[in-house]
């Protein structure tokens, strides 16, 4: 009698499901399925190296320990990263609720009216803190933003100098993702004291920090000026909370905003998650890159939100993108903003003057000591002068559990924020060894530089202050949206499983919570372990030599493992390698990092049965030859396939001397089986949302680890807060990334083990084979590999049925809602197709559940086919039915209310009614609206 | 700039929206407004005596300091309460889940079929393992489900006898309780140990534990068929983990089963709260006090549940109740049941094995040290003896954070449970100086008392066990219901308001969980000075000189205060004093609390205006003088008026030498204003689940401690586990009741400080006498006190439109779940009209959608009222509509779907739908059917 394993909480089907499906299947034992599913020259025989599984009761209790490995000072280092107040109503009903955790990218917005809404307070709340026009829906951190930006400001400007001015007072891990990401681009970097320093006669754009990473609160009019006169973009990156006291960017002129809205709310967690933001002008909305939300209309004519302008994307674009960011951060966005409806414009205020009030004490109170504090207006920072003192203070406010920032030799930075109380003064003021100061602070910002125009004049803003109201808000937009704690999301390519609470919990724990990204090594032991013990045990799993977890996104994962390629052929003295193969399946992302990486992109063709082309393969190889630097390809590929050829193409590149980026999106179907760092290939990132179970939440926190083998490791990503970065790339602001989640995928490997893991694999494989074969006679499965088995995902064929009814991809997915499913992946990588990945965390009755929706479809279908049914007027045209059509007075439709209501299956109460009916997305992009609009507008 | 006060939170209404109120009752300022209403008489005009309101991080950062004076040890002792694995996903989605925890008791069953599915789980759960046909939907603990099994047996019983048995072996905080029922009911309770005493010849009941405290698994049915010869009632005292694996008590004829569900995944808490069971064989099911949650059917004919044979209440029976429980403990039961819906019967099976298998080897290991294990067989707990050595070893255990249990000097009981590890063991081991044993324990159960028979077979349990699939479960169940989370429930005398996250998060720390109730003192100094600040506080606000947590309920605080008085006066040698007059407006529990105490209830009328008739109570305190005990009043009374005689009618009772109790119901309209304690009352209890805001938790837990004044303070409660009660009753199984919830009162009282609450208490009173204004002429408001206000609350008089009309309180109830609310509480104090309590939580936004609604439907009223609609067929008639109703193909109604679905200002997204129609309560109890029906019938 052993203790309960979590393996068999985390998996779905119980044994005897898993007989039934293996006999639907057509095989004996999973062991059976996985032999004949996965090619031997692939397979990897051995046990994974990983700790006995831990139940998660005792997992706890080790993360309990490796918490207390951390300590939680006060922290006052600033530069980006500010203790806050989580509002405990957010962090309850957001941060710790599954109906917005769990949920998926608002790819469907008709059952993502929640989190869609959410996002667009939180861009409201973006676009009226900078004063400028259209804000995205959150940018990864403040770093990738600001790198984000100076890309955005080269498309966009008029200038044909290829250098871009920073300002010295930038956040210097700003300064260091900044550089990272112009090297590849050719972009030239040049980093001015602009205090003193003049503007060269020819740029293409300049970033200032406002305020500066000093403290210093600058007027930067005329700088803006001079930057327009040479046809240079001006992007600031603005601290929010100060923009409630200060003349927002947009209103002298400034062209964009970056930043952090961290302090929204938002814990420090080590580096993150947290919600970059960018905002622009007029005139640049559709240069923006990452996700925007934007006001449409649903069939009703009614409003509804959706993302906008999608078009834009790297998915769209391919090599032709100018980005590869994919996921935002739309949990933390959601919570950032929440903040904002939570305190209103007043409470912001009363936040940022008792701030500014602090901070001017404590200025106050050290130069009554006689402490020099530079001589500048400013907001929460102060930098005080210390001649050859600085460490020696610094020490002095660490042993009064007080994190200072150590500037140089000769200065210290002090930054306040909404936890600042008198007695973290009080610790300051001693550690300086001057007396408690007992007067207000006296210095006043700048009249002009004061802001006068009002901010957050939305209904939103001012109405959810207590309690009560703010609660039930959260459950009404919650209530709107479909996620895995309503039922299936069987994305393919996204491996939407389970995110167990236990791996969920510790994400909570101050000393999880609240530890800054430059805190003191000896406070944060923890931490390290904790993100040694994962690396390790990512690196077991994929078999790659070393990991890095400081990419906060997969596409991030990619541009780190493409720079780390890039490197060492420079390493070599081949830097020519320039050349990026990608197979024509491959997602857009992979061809958008490879332009970023400074790779040209030359596409591989498929086969007829979806695999690479190894005819054409051998083809680009060898007009490539001398300048091969990668091939990029997918396994299982993108079409869910083994494919056989993996180690013969492998072994085809390195022979031309490239290296093998092999995508770690489809791993779920690997893990336990094969090992891409053993089956050949170089460099992957994994997707520790997906595979390792960090939640999407709605749309981000993403996290994408780099993995490599060893000949590469030299090359994995620097520390970005580090003064140098000593060659490597800075990927992320923070070393680690988003180290606040990694509990999540820890708890997720310590209690699976080994058997575990495999088992998901194997699970995860026979879903999908019989997903696919109790659909095959309904919808054609497109590309099978050995023995017509897919792997962890199948492609619903629909294009013949299309053709012959007009029945689109969209009417089946949409029809899906009402059947009580979020839709499959539509149109990747295949258009008019749909690919279904169950994962291992369904049970077979929600299995059963899905399969007979979709043969229930098909027979509707039919009915279209038949002419029973018009074309442009029956179940699937008109999906997703809303409760307020099928109550309608009226009823025009040539079938009856339930059959649109409730199909085949569905049961009547509690089915979950989409908030609107089918939204019209190019109406939204020709009349392009990113902001809260009036509450009129959603008049019935 | 002062920090956020957690008051503006709390509070519904702006300074802008207690303006507008204000103008609309008409009064310039809330003082005004309390002048006005509260008589000057019982006014109190001081402050507060309370420390300064701390913020929510201050509270939060305070309850972590007493928090960390608790220490978690190993919990050995047994005795009833047990370690426990709480699963995250339940603990996440129903501790933690306002969903569950804001909802009401389910007296609305249309909205209410999610926490009654849960409870019917809980029902089914517990008939199951005790193998009897019947079980309630919970008791307050262990030892008042004992004693309400003893007057249960009493009432069934053909013996004459007043003669209760109870076997020696019992826990001793269940014979404490038993003893103190039973003294005033003359029931004469003889403790035998009938392993060597013989039953007496005479006796109507007998009470036995299962396994018995000492761990002893003894055959019972030769006692069983004893008691039955003679004519009376057993009951055993069963414990349900043991049970999944011993002969079941209905197996050999028990009556009564009774118990705690405590270790199927609630934490200790320090002794609670936790969901008791009591069961009943067949035949005794109309007679089992508590709710009882049965089967029935709604207007469409379909499956539907809802709360059975209420007409056995004390509400209904008033003095002629025997049992004055009202609250259940819903959010507990519900977390046991999922406990068991999440393991299923296997899973239990696993557990009790396992922790079977702990105690044996440890039995076995001691046993092999030489030290004597009492010979019998056993389930979880051993007794050791060590003669003379008990304190020792147990002294050594705590050593190595280990309690165990000291039973004598020569004996300690040690007791496994499902957290117990080798680790544990071996630390007992060491206590004992006896070696680690490596065998397995070899201690078979005797097959005569093997469970033999299947136990949990209905689906429910053996479907929901991997993580997503228990999580959609609770997501399905919380959908179906309307709790706080989303819109207003304004129930009168209730006090349904906020309860904050800030409040609700330490509940889950395991410093205040994890904690014995009979852990040593120097394990829980962090506990008791939090309970001591908070009696403190009590005492404050209430004007009283002591107060007592224990009683774990209202009802039981008002059992502990009537039995102070008789303590008090048979102190005094006035022991006949026994009548306590109880006016006609009172509620039923105070008649059947009353009878419990062993006092003869006698009526006092109320006047036309609803006060208490002063006259009558002359008459009634003339008729009784020598005889009077008490009087018991609820002020402001039951009609929600501030009556002005209240000070005289306390100086006529006390001439008369009799006590007054004040039922602390309608608390919240007093906070601040005025102090029970100061204005002639002698004692109260408080509800902190209704003025303190400790959640309602569809029904429980509830805490309902008392406050007396200092002559009656040596008459509260005493420890129930300690040897000795020492002449106080013991009303609650444990020292300080539900200790576990005690964080969230103190947190409310900590952060509201003085001025929040008398702010709160000014709020709700003019929120409830805005209700009033904006309604009047639309029904007639019932009651008023000094010039036409109210005070928390106001009664909406709908007779005269019931008459001219037929449209029953019970239509306009379930209307306004159309209009998307909670309907008041109905026909209370007056049958046929609705009392409305709106609290100071609810903004402006939401009062004026509940009047509005009311409007709506007053005007809705009239359309029958003049024929437009037919009395039978109209949207109050068929109300609630459910979405599937208002989208049936057929419409046969005279008024539009629209109508139907969307009264009013009623927003189409986001409505909430009723998962059922009107439920026909009649026809459940006619065919009583209280265990989960097969899923056919919920077929649609």
């Amino acid at each position: 009698m052993t203790a309960e394993q979590f393996a068999d909480r985390h998996i779905g089907p119980g044994r005897a499901d898993e007989r039934r499906m293996l006999q639907a299947v057509g095989y004996d034992s999973i062991d059976e399925l996985m032999d004949a599913a996965i090619p031997e020259v692939i397979r990897w025989h051995g046990t994974l190296d990983l700790p006995e599984p831990a139940g998660e009761r005792e997992a706890i209790a080790e993360l309990r320990a490796l918490a207390a490995g951390n300590t939680v000072a006060v922290s006052m280092i600033g530069l980006g990263y500010h203790g806050t107040h989580t509002p405990a109503v957010i962090r309850r009903n957001v941060l710790e609720n599954p109906a917005w955790y769990t949920a998926y990218t608002p790819y469907q917005p008709e059952i993502s009216q929640g989190r869609l809404e959410a996002l667009l307070n939180f861009q409201t709340m973006v676009t009226d803190l900078t004063g400028l026009a259209t804000a995205n829906a959150s940018m990864l951190d403040e770093g990738t933003a600001a790198a984000e930006a100076m890309t955005l400001a080269r498309r966009a400007s008029r200038s044909k100098s290829c250098v871009y001015v920073v300002d010295a007072d930038t956040l210097p891990q700003t300064i260091a993702v900044i550089g990272s990401r112009a090297e590849p681009l050719g972009i030239e970097v040049r980093v001015l004291d602009l205090d003193v320093e003049e503007l060269p006669a020819e740029f293409f754009g300049l970033h200032l920090q406002y305020p500066g990473a000093s403290g210093a609160v600058r007027e930067h009019r005329d700088l803006v000026e001079a930057a327009h006169a040479v046809g240079a973009l001006v992007t600031v990156a603005a601290d929010l909370l100060a923009l409630t006291l200060l003349r927002p960017p947009g209103e002298i002129g400034v062209d964009i905003a970056a930043g952090s809205t961290q302090r929204f709310g938002v814990p420090m967690g080590f580096g993150g998650p947290h919600a970059g933001y960018l905002a622009v002008r007029s005139g640049l909305e559709r240069m923006l890159p990452g996700r925007l939300v934007g006001v449409s209309r649903d069939a009703d004519g009614n409003a509804a939100y959706r993302l906008a302008l999608q078009t834009r994307e790297q998915h769209i674009r391919r090599e032709r993108a100018t980005s590869n960011i994919c996921t935002a951060q739309v949990l933390l966005a959601v919570m950032a903003g929440m903040y904002a409806v939570y305190h209103g414009p007043d409470g912001l205020r009363v936040i940022a003057e008792r701030t500014r009030g602090m901070a001017a004490r404590l200025a106050a109170g050290l130069r009554a000591g006689g402490v020099q504090v530079t001589d500048v207006a400013f907001f929460d920072t102060v930098t005080a002068v210390v001649p050859s003192r600085a460490a020696e203070v610094v020490a002095a406010a660490a042993e009064r559990h007080v994190n200072l920032r150590l500037v140089d030799a000769d200065r210290v930075g002090i930054s306040c924020d909404e936890t600042t109380t008198g007695a973290h003064l009080e610790a300051v003021w001693a550690a300086f060894g001057v007396p408690v100061f007992d007067g207000d602070g006296d210095v006043a910002l700048p009249p002009a530089l004061r802001r006068t125009s009002d901010f957050l004049t939305h209904p939103v803003f001012r109405t959810h202050h207590s309690e009560t109201a703010m609660l039930r808000y959260l459950r009404r937009l919650a209530d709107f949206d479909y996620a895995l704690d309503r039922g299936m999301i069987p994305l393919g390519s996204c491996t939407m499983k389970l995110n167990a609470t236990t791996e969920m919990e510790p994400v909570s724990w101050p000393e999880f919570a609240h530890i800054h990204p430059f805190a003191p090594e000896s406070q944060t032991a923890g931490y390290r372990e904790m993100i040694a013990q994962l690396e390790a045990w990512l690196a077991e799993v994929t078999g790659y030599d070393a990991v890095s977890v400081q990419p906060n996104a997969g596409s991030q994962g990619e541009l780190a493992g493409l720079l780390a390629i890039r490197a060492y052929h420079a390493s070599r003295g081949a830097g020519q390698r320039d050349v990026c193969l990608i197979p024509s399946s491959a997602h857009g992302t992979n061809a958008a990092s490879a332009v970023m990486a400074g790779m040209r992109v030359v596409v591989v063709g498929c086969d007829a049965d979806g695999n690479v082309d190894l005819v054409d393969l051998d083809a680009k190889i060898d007009k490539h030859r001398d300048a091969l630097a990668a091939i990029m390809v997918t396994y299982p590929s993108t079409h869910g396939v083994y494919e056989t050829g993996i180690a013969s193409l492998c072994a085809k590149v390195h022979d031309a001397g490239g290296q093998v980026y092999v995508d770690g999106a489809n791993l779920n179907a690997l893990v336990g089986f094969a090992k891409p760092g053993r089956f050949g290939a170089d460099v992957s990132h994994l997707n520790l949302h997906k595979t390792f179970c960090i939640p999407h939440g709605g749309g981000g926190p993403g996290v994408g680890p780099v993995a490599v083998r060893a000949h590469l490791a030299p090359f994995l990503p620097g520390d970005p807060g580090a003064a140098h970065v000593g060659g490597r790339p800075a990927i992320s602001a923070a070393k680690y990334g988003s180290a606040g989640i990694l509990p999540i995928p820890w708890a997720y490997l310590r209690m699976m083990g080994a058997q575990g893991l495999v088992r998901a694999t194997g699970v995860a494989v026979l879903a999908a084979n019989y997903v696919a074969a109790r659909l095959r006679e309904h919808f054609p499965v497109l590309y099978a590999g050995n023995k017509g088995l897919v792997a962890h995902e199948c492609i619903l064929d629909l294009r013949p049925l299309t053709k012959a009814t007009g029945v689109s991809v969209d009417d089946v997915a949409k029809r899906l809602i009402d059947y009580g499913f979020h839709a499959p992946t539509m149109s990747f990588p295949v258009a008019g197709t749909l690919m279904v990945e169950p994962t291992e965390s369904e049970d077979l009755a929600e299995l059963d559940r899905f399969c007979d929706a979709m043969i229930a479809i098909r027979a509707e279908i039919d009915k279209v086919g038949s002419g029973e049914w018009p074309a442009g007027d029956n179940p699937l045209a008109n999906a997703p039915h809303t409760a307020a059509m099928v109550s309608a007075d009226e009823w025009p439709h040539p079938y009856s209310r339930s059959v649109g209501a409730y199909p085949a299956g569905v049961q009547r109460a509690g089915r979950y009614w989409p908030p609107v009916r089918r939204i019209d997305g190019a109406y939204g992009d020709r009349n392009l609206v990113c902001s809260c609009p009036s509450p009129e507008a959603f008049e019935d």
